[in-house]
């Protein structure tokens, strides 16, 4: 049982500041957020599994796997301080050690974050400079700040909290996102944080926030890239006094809470994935089994030719069959259907006798749900993704990420 | 030793005829195309690898697997005959026998090949009646024509043709190929036909074409989809009575020939990919070994991000670190290396002190090389892409292919 809480985020639960300012990394946007716990956080994370880690990927997933108590979390957009090699990851540090020195906590209690331009220096004057203005504009209520302050290409900010009825009261948990563009989370995510006042250790933490990016940032793609700075941060603060113990049903009251956040963030990445117009769901049904389920799922959200045909409303369904003839998995070509929203469009053994206009109606709606039922076993799983369009190529032939 | 023939075709070995017309299958383009040898030929070929197979490449791979004697081969565009069933496999094999009834050959002779939009069924009245037609155009200089009536989305015409001297004499080969989308041929290609006059058995000849295959379709990708018709097939008709052996001098000699128009085909293919305004030569060098060193190719070939990059003149070396950090392959980031041309552009340990508007300069040509040297083994490779524009959403939003 959970309640969503209107225009949410971070700094919804109990304990949590936030403030996201302008830093000047960026021309004029906010470029810099800054989460503030008011107690020592349990702390969990995923990172990004490209080979090419950035270096506040390195410090920060450092921290983690030392299950260190956190206080603050330090992000900013417009430098990713990616393929900067040594000279990067000394900058991250003198950051997290410059912000423990004036907010008066443990150097090990900092987590950074970097989103934007690939390959470039950090301005650690203008980073400085920004943690000197950034710490007195925290407030309990600067959670939207911060949600604007990470954005990069995004066009909407991404940022939702809701309420879960306990046994012992109610614990609040917030989160904050951003895409939008090389995003095809694996098995970690773009940046993403989520505060709770619940108390939770760090194990189940952990634990818990694995299987909600599992079934949320790992099943979405805008367009098959995986970034060198994915990070989801999940912090519990345990402000409301009320702890989660393993699986009662207060936990799983907690998890259910959390994925639903956590699918709410990720359909809001696909949704606003660059020059997106329309919200795409793929659903595939009875595969052989989830591993496969997942890549055919995958398969057809990174298809350029899915997302180009749902763009330009074209029922397209051969596409779609071959796209999961290049994902690997077993299936009979024979066996498979395929529904766009619940319309029929093709039934087994290729019978594809549908109304091509109202398919295209089905079509031209800025959500679209796709379903391809494999027949071939028990699995099903959903993925979301968005339509493929003229604005992606604008935005990457001339943004610099 | 060979020497390129101006517009080579199909048609310049000898004892080949082709024609090209239009059958009605698609508006108003040539859609039909019929390859003759005046003699059975030894034949190979290589097919897609994507789990949904077309119907004519079921039945062609079925005969060159029989390694059955080739006279013929008919090739439609407008239609792949593709996720179409039994019908659309009896629909082949009825092309097939109508084509050997009129030419008097066996049934068994005649491969068939098709391209065009998925899951329609073959309009076998115009099939029928086309042959009618093509047959009486068949000519020792129609390889042109039938190098047109292949073409999809395709801009360029694409043929060429060499003669090879041997110890023998001299022996020509001819070839003709289509793109220009749904291109990342997967140890198989899109379509391509090679003839030559030489006498080669049916083994070696399947030999040869798999190794050239492999170093030329198999290196190159437009979209990163796989299609479901993709083939390649080598007719060997023995008209120049010069018979190749295997492994000696003019077996090299032949092999070469082979393996530079095979490149110069899907150089052509990559460079008239959907929307593509550049030709980009992608080397990796120095890899583990050359799996690794493909892999790694083949991810910057599919990175979107890369190839918007390019088309927008953007020396963004972080997304192809990025997409190489992707590729599952073992490499140390810090001792990577990126040339534009001859341009330095980084160099290991992150250095990456260039002039941007001279690599500028360097991208914004109709031809880009893209060097990326890894420095952690003795294996290069070189793969061929395009860049991706507007253009390509365009054709893709509207085109059902």
């Amino acid at each position: 049982m959970f309640e969503m809480i209107t225009n949410g985020s971070v700094t919804d639960p109990k304990g949590f500041k936030a403030a996201g300012i302008h830093a000047n990394i960026k021309k004029k946007k906010k470029d810099m957020a800054l989460i503030f716990s008011d107690y020592p956080c349990s702390a969990a994370g995923t990172f990004t599994l490209n080979k090419v880690k950035a270096a506040p990927i390195l410090l920060s997933q450092y921290l983690i796997n030392q299950k260190s108590k956190v206080r603050a979390i330090l992000i900013n957009s417009g430098n990713a301080n990616a393929c900067t090699g040594q000279q990067g990851y000394n900058d991250a540090l003198e950051t997290q050690s410059y912000l423990a020195q004036k907010t008066g906590i443990n150097q090990s209690e900092v987590l950074v974050s970097s989103t934007g331009v690939i390959g470039e220096k950090l301005p650690m004057d203008k980073m400085l400079a920004g943690i000197d203005s950034v710490i007195p504009q925290l407030s309990y209520t600067g959670g939207i700040d911060a949600a604007e302050a990470i954005m990069t290409t995004d066009i909407t900010m991404k940022n939702f909290g809701a309420k879960v009825k306990l046994s012992g009261g109610e614990v609040t948990i917030g989160c904050i996102c951003k895409g939008s563009g090389m995003i095809m989370p694996n098995m970690a995510t773009m940046l993403a944080f989520v505060t709770t006042d619940a108390i939770i250790e760090q194990y189940l933490l952990q634990r818990m926030l694995s299987e909600s990016v599992n079934l949320s940032f790992n099943r979405i793609s805008v367009d098959g890239e995986t970034s060198t700075n994915d990070m989801v941060i999940l912090l519990a603060n345990g402000a409301s006094g009320i702890k989660l113990e393993e699986q009662n049903s207060d936990y799983l009251a907690f998890k259910n809470a959390l994925d639903h956040l956590c699918i709410l963030m990720a359909k809001s990445v696909a949704s606003d994935g660059e020059g997106a117009s329309k919200l795409v769901t793929v659903n595939v049904k009875s595969a052989k089994n989830l591993h496969q389920a997942n890549l055919a799922a995958k398969a057809i959200c990174n298809s350029p030719l899915v997302k180009t045909a749902v763009y330009g409303n074209d029922a397209n369904w051969g596409r779609i069959i071959s796209a999961v003839g290049n994902s690997g998995i077993e299936f009979d070509p024979d066996k498979v259907s395929v529904k766009f929203g619940d319309m029929d469009i093709l039934q087994p053994n290729y019978q594809s006798g549908f109304d091509e206009e109202e398919a295209k109606k089905k079509l031209d709606s800025k959500e679209v749900t796709i379903t391809v039922d494999l027949d071939y076993g028990d699995a099903d799983t959903t993925w979301w993704t968005c339509d493929f369009t003229e604005g992606y190529i604008k935005i990457n032939a001339s943004y610099r990420s």
